[in-house]
């Protein structure tokens, strides 16, 4: 991945972008906001995934062929500095109509030159709800 | 809370203090290490708590009259900036010698004038075992 293509000049364009390819089961977009470094990814009840290749493997793995989630997407707290950005963040997830789930999910990004990347994604459940489907 | 009166020179400083409080199960020494601020501490499977106060609540529930748990961390990876470091740590903690469980923990501490001091713990499990006692 060449970093000087990406485009993020903000943490916020990254979470944006991050949370599109989530939503629209992209994982090609996703490839393109991660940094080409030693990243790292906590899917939630999972381990820690390490390095870029192996984080878009994971990626690839959960969104290629799945069905596209809805996802709203709250800001609990962002924590700011010059180089470095945490974001908390609550994710509503819905998958049709028939399960839904709230994560609450850590994002770190860091500035790179002038752009933005993702660097973590530590997501855990918060909240698990599925409901039955009734012909009524 | 005066936070001059701590002294925690790194963000390391403040990761030993809260693995040692943790370890220790003693939520006095842990009201010393956060930041009197916005902090948001998430325990593994529930929802995020946000603000000083409430989260010394739920570590003084946790811990006040606890078993005192081993804890053995390694840390993953540090991504740091001038005023912000993320930890992100393995945590295998066991109790007695029925239970043990790995958690994957992202610690952010920030830096206030020459302190540092804890402003997010996030935890989730990412593996658990139970073994059952036998008489053998």
């Amino acid at each position: 991945m060449d970093i000087s293509q990406s485009g993020f000049s903000s943490p916020e364009g990254v979470e944006d972008s991050f949370y599109a390819a989530f939503s629209n089961c992209d994982s090609k977009a996703m490839e393109i906001l991660w940094a080409d470094d030693e990243v790292i990814c906590v899917h939630p009840g999972s381990q820690g995934i390490v390095g870029y290749e192996a984080v878009m493997r994971s990626w690839a793995y959960i969104l290629d062929g799945a069905e596209m989630p809805a996802i709203q997407v709250n800001v609990v707290k962002r924590t700011v500095s010059d180089t470095l950005a945490v974001h908390v963040v609550e994710e509503h997830i819905s998958t049709g109509e028939s399960s839904s789930a709230v994560m609450l999910a850590t994002n770190v990004y860091r500035k790179y030159d002038a752009h933005w990347l993702m660097v973590e994604h530590h997501a855990s459940v918060s909240q698990m709800q599925a409901e039955a489907h009734t012909l009524q």
